[in-house]
């Protein structure tokens, strides 16, 4: 999947392709292999024990720690992932397994849009968001904490900590019909409102 | 450090305030406290034997794994960093030390601007960049590498594997020259040539 790049100045190449990934049961892309261009909800019902390397070759994607997309959720985008380290993104609970994923079918939106409110279901202080934000903080928001979101367009991943780390939360226009009303509603795993820094995925 | 935001667009306020970081020698900002306003070369001589959490109050700072600015490197923008995992961002190495750390001056730049290079001392094919950048590849860049880089203004963090996960490299226009010719000077740690997503640093 080479692409001739004939200008200087690196594009943001938004043409849609279709979602396709490769992962393999050993690290650096060793072992057993396998590609999909749809969900997959287990992978050991393919026959593959664990995921332990992939590659993203078109669109943005999300794996989970649990079969049936539960558990810990990470993004991935284009690139390659030689070793668990690569995509888990946390240290914090050590996960080494990856056992359903399926692609961030709103992705590619061309406006990604979603308000953070201060508080649970849509209350309190409120803030737009249309752009990647490393530090919440930085920009003024007021703690570490987000009580509730509205994903009007695109998706977004919302992380734990500043600078993108930490627990991962994927949240889209097309889930949940875009509310996120409490932080129990984050992800299966979310066990605190805690997050700090948050960026648009977009392929 | 509160802010009152009146607006309901959450802005990016660029607005210089002087760079400010507290550390604590427990996790959750518990045990001895200590606040900086400029670099520290190694905290042993303060007295402390590791940090353990921090929150960065203002600007954008670099920590370190050792004294005098040496080993794993990792950028620190404003917000709470209750345990070491909230900062090392990379489970690679397990770091669970920062000994020194330094304010990034540039980082308060209104445009970031960086060149990237196919090849060691800027040669083969290149590409300009000043946005952020999850997913190098999906951009249209050829490979999970990077040769060499020159900054022209402002700073940069490059990370090796996409979404912002793994090794990171902190790059300034006001280090070096802006000049990084090889992947052994992206930092005392670096290994390999692997990068595979870049963001702005910014305040």
């Amino acid at each position: 999947f080479y692409r001739l790049i004939d200008s200087n100045l690196l594009p943001h190449d938004r043409s849609v392709c279709a979602p396709q990934i490769t992962v393999y049961d050993q690290e650096y892309f060793q072992g057993r292999r396998m590609e999909f261009t749809a969900c997959c909800q287990n992978i050991m019902e393919c026959g593959m024990e664990n995921i332990r390397s992939l590659k993203v070759e078109c669109g943005a994607w999300v794996g989970y720690e649990h079969s049936s997309f539960c558990g810990q959720q990470f993004v991935l985008e284009k690139g390659d992932y030689p070793r668990f380290e690569a995509y888990s993104g946390s240290n914090s609970y050590r996960i080494e397994r990856m056992i359903s994923f399926r692609p961030i079918c709103c992705a590619n939106h061309k406006e990604s849009r979603m308000t953070i409110f201060e508080m649970e279901n849509m209350m309190g202080r409120q803030f737009e968001l249309c752009d990647d934000y490393p530090s919440l903080q930085a920009m003024g928001w007021m703690n570490n904490e987000v009580g509730s979101m509205q994903i009007h367009s695109g998706a977004f991943v919302c992380y734990q900590y500043p600078g993108y780390r930490g627990h991962q939360y994927i949240m889209e226009c097309d889930c949940h019909g875009g509310e996120y009303k409490c932080y129990r509603e984050f992800g299966s795993h979310s066990q605190t409102p805690q997050i700090q820094s948050i960026r648009r995925i977009q392929h």
